[in-house]
């Protein structure tokens, strides 16, 4: 039974989203800016989580922040053939300036592999300059005809690692150990989201680059969600900026790029993944309140005895445990409640004037509703027990949306098993076809090949749609 | 005797801050995008030591960040006449997406206050909602006709924050708050520069302001500059965008809101007011490296040891300083000092063969160069001696500041001494005069009024310019 103003998943996927992001009150549809939302402060909090989270694992492997123009020169996006043709669609343009016409329009940054390309091309002389190892945190503008909060907005926020190499190995090692050491990580421990990581086919890889690989999560309703990107750009990039270096030999050569982002669109993977009919869910390391402290009283006389408890137990909270006491006076402990439910607080404490006499607190778990979800513990010892339920909470997404992600992939040998397979999930199965006939699957079915994963079984089996010999296995899926 | 590359202060302070904008490798010229700069790694890892400071003070006073859209509707800034005036002559404009021209054009926002407003006046209901209080860090751009790295681009990075309150007095008390207990707090403890703080004139306040509040600090050119102003709107906006709510005797009211700002002129602010001819010096408390390493062996066999030693000494350093091990093979021990030197690095540890024999360590400080700032100190306790370092020569550097700034403000009474005072530091004197006289002093002389400061001495005394009886002191200087 959903709550108030929430759409039952069962019933309708798409509204009960919608209506989460509205009740957990997570962002403001802008609709004098066409496309673009407002991250409201719940859900921005999100984003700080997220991107601390990101941040320390990208200094973590050596990287370092810089800041490049929001603008780019339009002339600059023709210089790669794919990217321009990619990316061209959906550019914002800024023609005038204090009142004047530009001479030559600027774009919007819809990515910024061209913008920082001329300036690496700038920078990199030698050998000894490389590897520039660097990402920027920035807002980018992608004109997007149908858009949908935090999944696909006009102007969205994200990072943009851009790095520079020596060699192709190099390259490649880099594209790799940002997927696994920093995304896949990331996501998997922080966000409590399992996902698959592989290899784009041709088709959806980033435009202008040599190989795209991404990691896909699985959504409640059996879509993935690209949860983010690393590509390896081969010399595609360095080639039109001119990107070279001499190498110890004293020869010039041309350098080797990649480049790789996560957006805020994890927010909507967050939400969707592990939320409920209730309301949102938010995996305690992530939630910007970890618990939240509702008194109860009838009269001045029990406020000051709860209160004072509520002082006394939350003392040594600081530093351990992201905590609000909901002092409201105006609304019932009922109706605080609710709303910390369809916010996501993953713990929740009550004291009342019998809590204090008795010396426990009502502490009630987000990710189990109802009376099974609560329990009396004493209030001594109680900011450890917070802790560990925090890490319990944790473990216990993770390892519910791992066996959702199982048991909803399925092992398939035929397309119509295929057919069946992407209503409710994910189709895993081998592939030997092209860009033609994951294009006849894709109008059949608007599913896509996800990825060639990175873990392969091995061997050879006979392709699902084209029947040949195949030795790789791919996942299928319909797709946010 | 300045470095190579860098020019004398006293020879040309301007040349000298570009030259340590270079130099210091903080920025890069964006001549392809208009009046923008790279901020390159160096110079972003000061911002983002800027933001921590600031984001954890903003967050300690009750505030929650957001983030609102990049495009305003262009009909927007004309809503509030002042600020139109102010703002419309340095937008640049977006007028087509996707290929297409657009109904209505947007500016990318110079400052966020229309947009904000209009989704306030959405959010606004009752009492109960106020009051707001939102931060937001974000990119805007001005399109200046005169630009200089940091001080002034046509894109900058800034934090602005949006208030909403339901009386004047608490619109009144919040603008204070920001000035004292955010902004002059952090630019004193963590950036060791003293500043006026104090009421803008009519002529010097934000367009659509009804009181600009600020902060003025003084470069080592006795130049002032604003590194923070925070302005109570009064009902302005919330008229032109109708903020209104109910109160407790459901009666519908206009609100009052305040906006407050800090940019990444501030890194500008920090660069020219304690570095020095040898380079860039940073206060410790914002020195993204507080203490380098510079191994110095000439064979393997004296690296092996010399390596050892160093990797002992620092094996506590991790949380308590911020440190880097320059283990670069290729370059000189005498090219490392200089270049952590033209980098503001706080310390220089330096360890060599004979070091490690004698368990000591040679220890320079950037505050004091040469080698009066030398010492060698025993390796044992070493960590604690660096940590009670770094606090001495951040205290030290602010004891200058504040030094500086007291020897070059000078109490004037007269017109003529108050032109002689502004040619090297500040000019403070009672003021009675208005903005046309405020205006004929700048075309005379170039220097403003400063700020009204909030700390006044009472009693009166005899305007500087008018000769009428004045209340009020004031701070006269040339500014950036």
């Amino acid at each position: 039974m959903a709550k108030d103003g929430i759409t039952a998943r069962s019933k309708d996927y798409s509204q009960w989203y919608l209506d989460i992001v509205r009740e957990a009150d997570l962002a403001d549809y802008a609709e004098v800016v066409r496309g673009c939302i407002v991250f409201k402060p719940t859900g921005y909090a999100i984003w700080e989580g997220i991107q601390s989270g990101l941040d320390a694992r990208i200094k973590e492997t050596g990287h370092v922040n810089a800041y490049f123009p929001l603008l780019i020169p339009k002339s600059f996006l023709m210089k790669e053939a794919e990217h321009v043709e990619g990316f061209a669609p959906e550019v914002a343009e800024v023609t005038h300036a204090s009142g004047e016409e530009l001479a030559e329009p600027y774009v919007i940054r819809p990515t910024s592999e061209t913008i920082i390309g001329y300036f690496y091309a700038k920078w990199v002389r030698s050998y000894r300059d490389l590897p520039i190892l660097i990402n920027q945190w920035a807002n980018v503008m992608r004109w997007e005809m149908r858009t949908r909060p935090f999944l696909r907005t006009a102007e969205f926020l994200w990072q943009e690692g851009h790095t520079v190499h020596a060699t192709e190995q190099e390259a490649e090692e880099e594209t790799l150990m940002i997927l696994n050491d920093v995304y896949a990580d990331f996501v998997e421990k922080e966000m409590a989201l399992p996902v698959f990581r592989g290899l784009k086919t041709d088709s959806e890889k980033f435009p202008g680059a040599l190989r795209t690989y991404c990691i896909e999560a699985m959504m409640q309703d059996g879509r993935a969600l690209q949860a983010g990107t690393s590509h390896n750009l081969g010399q595609n990039f360095a080639k039109a900026f001119e990107i070279q270096f001499t190498d110890q030999t004293n020869t010039v050569q041309t350098a080797w790029t990649s480049s790789w982002g996560v957006s805020t669109r994890l927010i909507g993977a967050l939400i969707m993944a592990h939320s409920d009919d209730d309301g949102l869910v938010i995996p305690p390391r992530l939630a910007p309140i970890q618990a939240v402290v509702v008194p109860i009283y009838k009269n001045d006389a029990e406020k000051a005895v709860v209160m004072e408890a509520v002082a006394r137990i939350t003392a040594e909270w600081k530093g351990k445990i992201r905590f609000k006491i909901d002092t409201r006076d105006h609304l019932s402990p009922g109706f605080k409640f609710n709303e910390w439910e369809v916010k996501g607080v993953p713990v929740r404490i009550e004291v009342g004037p019998k809590d204090v006499e008795k010396g426990s607190v009502a502490m009630a778990r987000r990710d189990i509703p109802g009376r099974e979800g609560k329990s009396f513990v004493p209030q001594e010892g109680l900011t450890a027990r917070i802790v560990d339920l925090l890490e319990e909470i944790q473990a216990t997404l993770y390892q519910r949306a791992v066996a959702f992600k199982e048991s909803h992939t399925r092992t398939v040998s035929t397309y119509a098993e295929l057919k069946e397979a992407i209503e409710t999930g994910f189709a895993y199965c081998w592939w030997a076809g092209d860009s033609d006939d994951e294009k006849r699957i894709k109008e059949e079915t608007r599913a896509t090949i996800r990825c060639i994963p990175l873990d392969q079984p091995g061997g050879t089996g006979t392709c699902v749609y084209t029947g040949k010999p195949a030795t790789k296995m791919v996942v299928f899926a319909r797709s946010y």
